[in-house]
């Protein structure tokens, strides 16, 4: 089913990959870590598994390897980014990294991005601000797969949404999270399971609820988080919502079915309203608002109290958000990380193209 | 069940409460317009059925009707804000006006609130954004009815989250929500008709899932924005959780099981880690990223978009986040206000209490 690598091999490859589509050096590195953070925390829909089809994006002349990515409109505390159809693994966090700067100077920094490709993990960039002291956000919209509430039709992406928050002793708070009930990568699993999801998670052609994992397929659609409207789906649809206009809306990128779609062979939306894909960043220092120390103790105590909460029977622990991705990354970085064979096969077909070497396994 | 009032009978009424309670008459006019906003857009839990609550708090002495707000710590772009025990009402608005007013200077403005009360609709606050130009957000934490997924305990508020977008011809879009499966308000309905509530809204006092609106009084909590796991309540629990840390540990206010309850005769948590309740407040003037001209010309083909989307099987039409409030307070400031009748009472017996008159209904 799947062979195991190491992060470095995976990482060697990686590089040399976006190194053959012609990435400088330092922006073919960039890439990989933040394409491989993905596998190392456990999202493997994100990371390795989408190598071709970033490659293949490339080869549709839909990526710049080597994008001149400028801001075209700033104040003290914001800028507008435009990517210059850039790899989203390079532009997010040039982009968050300028959000960080504008936040030194005047207490946030807040960056829209127009004209870029996927990001990979929203988390990533997120977590960028930690070692600053600075809460991080970042957001992205992507191609239409969400149905809003009473649609019959696809007009979101899973428009993810993260936000990291550091902590004292204790291990940040990361929630990392699309803004639909369950995330593709959840549905893809249940499909090679033939499994069937549970009812929220999907509609099918007709708009009615469905239980399986291949409607998308079909002329389906993926549910905004709650599902239906007498659970709340109106609140994940306009979370959804609000990713796309402050990702695409505020910076002059496609927004709802307008957004390119990521696999090559799908066609381009017709009659698109702006550039590429959007991105929105945030980072705030938290001594902007109160001594850092001061935060980061009170923060030990609310992870502290609710990690020690009373549990529902059946379940071992409350759960802080960003622990299980923590822990799932000091396993894949001692253990090795384990890639599903067709994927090994892409990446076995990747070297062929470029005459790379795929090292064996390393367990 | 219920008396219908005209708009002006009850901003007379409730501004004359908060003269009798010591406000001054331009935090009086304030906070009536702050509180019967929630009335006038259809939110009638949070409006003037809370008035008698608020008065009730003063009597406790946990409200000081004449707080001296003033900021503790800022930066150019933010700003931390004691409320000095004043009505949220009051405390909200000024400290959004402050978020605005770094907006005008640096692009974005952010301030977080310690000390301060329950503050009406999150939606008001983030509203006053919009005649600026600029995107309003707006939150609160508020006292512990919610367990986090697979808790047994409540250790959350509803914790609401507004965030107001500018549009050019079309009406703004507003999405106001508490980040929970549903708000307490209709939990409220179902009490009184004694109805059943969905799978997914509570749990009982065993931490099960439970349909029995009654469940809260008993021990039982509200479950976050999904319901359980399954259906993604861990992105609802992480949402309220951000909500709290942003409104009180940015801002020194007390937060997860510490904060202090609405209802004057439940007794103050022990060991209260900050002050009052907290709240989080955003502007970002949209000319910080692009002509507002431009920003408003796509919003405008967004919500055009959305709403000419194809339904689905027994839906009239995809809803914009705000339409419906919107339209209610239309109805409303034509047709009168409907009052329920134990409210009715609560505000004869404020009258008493304070010698004015309740007039009659209007209808």
């Amino acid at each position: 089913m799947s062979k195991v690598f190491s992060y470095n091999q995976l990482f060697d490859f990686t590089e040399n990959v976006f190194l053959k589509i012609g990435c400088s050096e330092e922006d073919a590195k960039l890439a990989a870590k933040v394409l491989l953070s993905a596998d190392a925390r456990g999202v493997d829909s994100h990371g390795i598994a989408r190598l071709g089809g970033y490659v293949r994006l490339w080869e549709a002349k839909r990526v710049n390897a080597n994008p001149q990515i400028k801001i075209i409109h700033q104040t003290p505390s914001t800028a507008t980014v435009d990517g210059d159809s850039g790899l989203g693994l390079v532009v997010a966090p040039k982009a968050m990294q300028i959000a960080i700067d504008k936040a030194k100077q005047v207490g946030t920094g807040w960056v829209s991005v127009q004209n870029s490709n996927h990001f990979g993990i929203a988390g990533y960039h997120s977590m960028l601000a930690l070692a600053e002291d600075m809460i991080g956000i970042s957001m992205t919209n992507g191609s239409a797969l969400v149905a809003p509430t009473f649609a019959n039709e696809r007009l979101l992406g899973t428009n993810p949404i993260s936000i990291a928050i550091p902590a004292g002793n204790a291990q940040p708070f990361v929630a990392d999270m699309a803004t639909t009930t369950a995330a593709n990568g959840k549905l893809e699993i249940l499909q090679r399971k033939h499994g069937a999801a549970p009812l929220g998670w999907i509609q099918n052609k007709e708009g009615k609820p469905s239980t399986d994992p291949h409607e998308l397929k079909n002329g389906g659609a993926l549910l905004p988080l709650g599902g239906d409207k007498e659970h709340g789906s109106h609140k994940g649809y306009a979370l959804g919502a609000i990713v796309d206009i402050f990702s695409a809306i505020l910076s002059g990128a496609n927004y709802g079915p307008w957004v390119p779609p990521f696999p090559a062979y799908v066609p381009m939306p017709e009659g698109m309203p702006g550039k590429g894909i959007g991105h929105f960043f945030g980072a705030m220092r938290i001594d902007a608002f109160r001594p850092a120390e001061e935060f980061k103790r009170h923060m030990d105590k609310w992870i502290e109290r609710f990690r020690s909460a009373k549990t529902a029977e059946g379940f071992e622990k409350v759960i802080i958000p960003g622990e299980p991705e923590k822990e799932m990354e000091e396993v894949r970085m001692r253990d090795g990380i384990p890639v599903l064979d067709p994927v090994v096969d892409d990446l076995n077909f990747l070297a062929g193209k470029f005459g790379l070497t795929m090292k064996v396994p390393a367990v």
